[in-house]
C-alpha cells in the first residue's frame, strides 16, 4: 500500500500501529512482548493452548480506565495485573493466566507505553501469573483517554471450596487486611496539586498472599477486596445479600493520618475510598484471632485487624462512631474520586 | 453521598453508571445481565467456576473498537462474540466461554447500548457460547468513541491436534470458505454516503460451523480468519513463517461484484479488505475436494474455492492476474479502513 511517514522509530503511537499489518506486529513484538515473554505466550497464534488444570477453575475479567496512567505506587499496567489477580484470589483461587487487551489512544508516547508494559510485566512474576494471550487496538486521537486496559483471568481453587456471601452468618466477624483509602488520595494526588503529597503510595499489590493464608485455616465465609466504592460497598452488598445487619467499629477501622487529613480537608469519605491491595474478610468468630495471626504474619498484612460484626436485624451497614453515637453507611450513588482504576 | 441528578431512567449512560455503585449495578443487571442470563453468569461474584473442560483448553482475547457502532449485517456486539469465537474455532477448538468488557463512553444512548447487548447475546446463543464473566467501565464525553468491546474466549479441542504455520508444506493448498472484504465495504458504506449502498451486508457471523466440518477429515494444515489486513495479511504471515511462496490465483479468488466496484472506484484492493465470517485454510493437496464439498454443504461455505498454493521458493505472496501476469502482494503498512473491528 502507501507509504507511511511515521514508522516505529517515532516516538508517538499512530493509528498505523493498530492496522494489523507491519507497525502493529512490531509495537507488539517490541513493547508487550518482550516484556511478557513467557513459554505459553505465542503473538502469531490465535488462540493458546493452556495446560491441564487440577481442581476448580474460576474466570474473570475487569478492565481499567485509571487517570493519571501513572501514579505514586503503580500505574495503569501493575494495576490491570493485581485488580485481574484479585478478583481470583479472593474467590479462593491461585492466579495462572491472564489474557491483556490494550486500547491505545494515537499519540501516547512509546516511552510511556514501554514503562507501563515493563510495570505490567513485573506485575505479573511478582504474582506468579503469566499474560498467555493479548490483543492491541488503536483508536484516533482525542477518542481513548490515553490508554485502556482490560485483563481476563484464570485461576484454580480447590474443588467443594464454599466462599460466598451466601455463607455469612449472624455472629461472624469482619477483619480488613491493612488500612484503606491509599489508593484513592494516592490516584488524586497524581491528578492534582495540594503540595501535602507526602509518602503516600497507592496500596496496590496481590492479595493473593492474604487470601492463601487465611484459606490454610477453617472458617472463611467470604473475602473481597475494597475497590471501587470502597468498604461502604461491600459492607452494602452483604446486606442486601444477607439481609443481615453489618456492624463496623470506626475507630477500628486503619486509615493512614494522609488519608485521612484529605479526607477531612475535602469532605471525603474513607468509608467509599478504593484499595487495590487490601481484603475484607468475614470469617467465624472462632477464625478471628488465627486469621489475625496468620495475616500479621505477612508484610502486607501487618496493620490487619477486626473491625465489625454481621449481627441479625435490617439490612444496613451501621458505623459505630468514635463519639459512641451510631450513622448508616448508604450505598455510593456519586462518586467523589472517579477513574481510580 | 449526595444526590445524583441524572438516574437510571435517563436516556443516555452517565459517569454514575460506571463508578461501582448503585447505578452501575442498575445498568449492569437491566442491560447486560438480562440479555446474557445463563447459568454459570453471576454478576455479584468476583470469579465464576467453570465446568471441568474435556480436552485441551485454548484461551484467546480480541478487542473491538469499529466505527459506526452498528452497520449493515451486524454491531460491535455480535462482532465481539464472532472475532473471539472464531480465533477460538480457526484454532481448531469448540468456543465454550466469554468473558466481556465494556468500556462505555459518557453520553452513549442507553437505547443504542440496549441493543447492541441484545445482539451480542442473541450472536453468543448463536455461536453456542456463554458469557459467564464481565465488567464495565464508564469513560468521560470525549474519550472513549461511544464503546468498546473487548472479548476473551475459552475454547476446547481434540488432545494432540496439530495445526499451524509450521505444519504447511511445499504442495498444500490454500482454500477460502467465500467471498472476502464484504465486511470492511458493509462498514465504510456505513460510515459513508455513497449511493450505492444496494445489499452489500458485513459477512460478521461465527465460523465455528467452517472449522469443525473441516477438522472431521484428514490434512488440515492451518487455518485463519481473515480479518484486519485480510488475505494479503495471512498470505504474507505464511510466508515470513514457512520460508516458501504462496502462489494465488487472482481471477480464482471469490469478490462480490458491488465490493469489486467499490475497490475499483476508491482505489481500494480486496486483498487487504476485512472479513468477519470467512476462513483461510491451508490443507493437504489430496484433501482440497473433500474440504470443497464439506464447506459447500454449509450455507457460509456455499462459495467455497481453491485460490492457490504453497510453492517452494522465496518467501513472498505471488498473486497471478487476470492478464496472465504476475504482482507480488506487499504486507499491509498504512491501512485504508482504519477501525473495522
Amino acid at each position: 500500500m502507501q507509504d507511511h511517514a511515521d514508522d516505529f522509530d517515532s516516538t508517538h503511537v499512530t493509528l498505523a500501529h493498530g492496522n494489523g499489518g507491519r507497525f502493529m506486529r512490531e509495537l507488539i513484538e517490541r513493547v508487550f512482548a518482550r516484556h511478557l515473554a513467557n513459554p505459553l505466550l505465542d503473538v502469531q497464534a490465535d488462540a493458546v493452548p493452556l495446560p491441564a488444570i487440577d481442581g476448580e477453575m474460576v474466570f474473570t475479567t475487569d478492565g481499567f480506565t485509571v487517570q493519571p496512567l501513572e501514579f505514586p505506587g503503580g500505574d495503569i499496567g501493575s494495576l490491570a495485573i493485581h485488580g485481574t489477580v484479585n478478583d481470583l484470589s479472593v474467590a479462593g483461587a491461585r492466579p495462572l493466566y491472564l489474557a491483556l487487551n490494550a486500547f491505545i489512544e494515537e499519540g501516547l508516547e512509546i516511552a510511556q507505553l514501554e514503562r507501563i508494559a515493563a510495570s505490567l510485566a513485573r506485575a505479573a512474576r511478582e504474582a506468579g501469573v503469566q499474560v498467555v494471550a493479548g490483543d492491541t487496538k488503536v483508536v484516533r486521537r482525542g477518542e481513548g483517554g490515553g490508554l485502556y486496559l482490560a485483563t481476563t483471568g484464570v485461576g484454580v481453587r480447590a474443588r467443594g471450596l464454599r466462599l460466598g456471601m451466601d455463607a455469612i452468618r449472624a455472629g461472624d466477624a469482619v477483619l480488613v487486611s491493612g488500612p484503606i483509602g491509599d489508593h484513592g488520595i494516592a490516584v488524586m494526588f497524581a491528578r492534582e496539586q495540594f503540595g501535602l503529597r507526602g509518602d503516600l503510595q497507592s496500596d496496590a499489590a496481590s492479595v493473593y498472599p492474604l487470601t492463601s493464608a487465611l484459606l490454610d485455616g477453617p472458617g472463611v465465609r467470604f473475602m473481597r477486596d475494597p475497590t471501587r466504592g470502597g468498604l461502604a460497598m461491600i459492607a452494602n452488598e452483604i446486606c442486601r445479600a444477607t439481609g443481615l445487619t453489618v456492624r463496623l467499629r470506626e475507630p477500628a477501622i486503619p486509615v493512614r493520618n494522609p488519608v485521612r487529613s484529605v479526607c477531612d480537608m475535602l469532605g471525603y469519605d474513607p468509608m467509599y475510598l478504593a484499595c487495590e491491595g487490601r481484603v475484607v474478610a468475614v470469617v467465624d468468630p472462632e477464625r478471628v484471632e488465627s486469621a489475625l495471626a496468620a495475616w500479621r504474619r505477612l508484610p502486607s498484612g501487618r496493620d490487619s485487624v477486626l473491625i465489625g460484626r454481621i449481627e441479625a436485624g435490617k439490612p444496613h451497614v451501621v458505623l459505630e462512631t468514635e463519639l459512641g453515637g451510631e450513622r448508616l453507611i448508604e450505598e455510593l450513588e456519586d462518586d467523589p474520586l472517579p477513574r481510580i482504576c
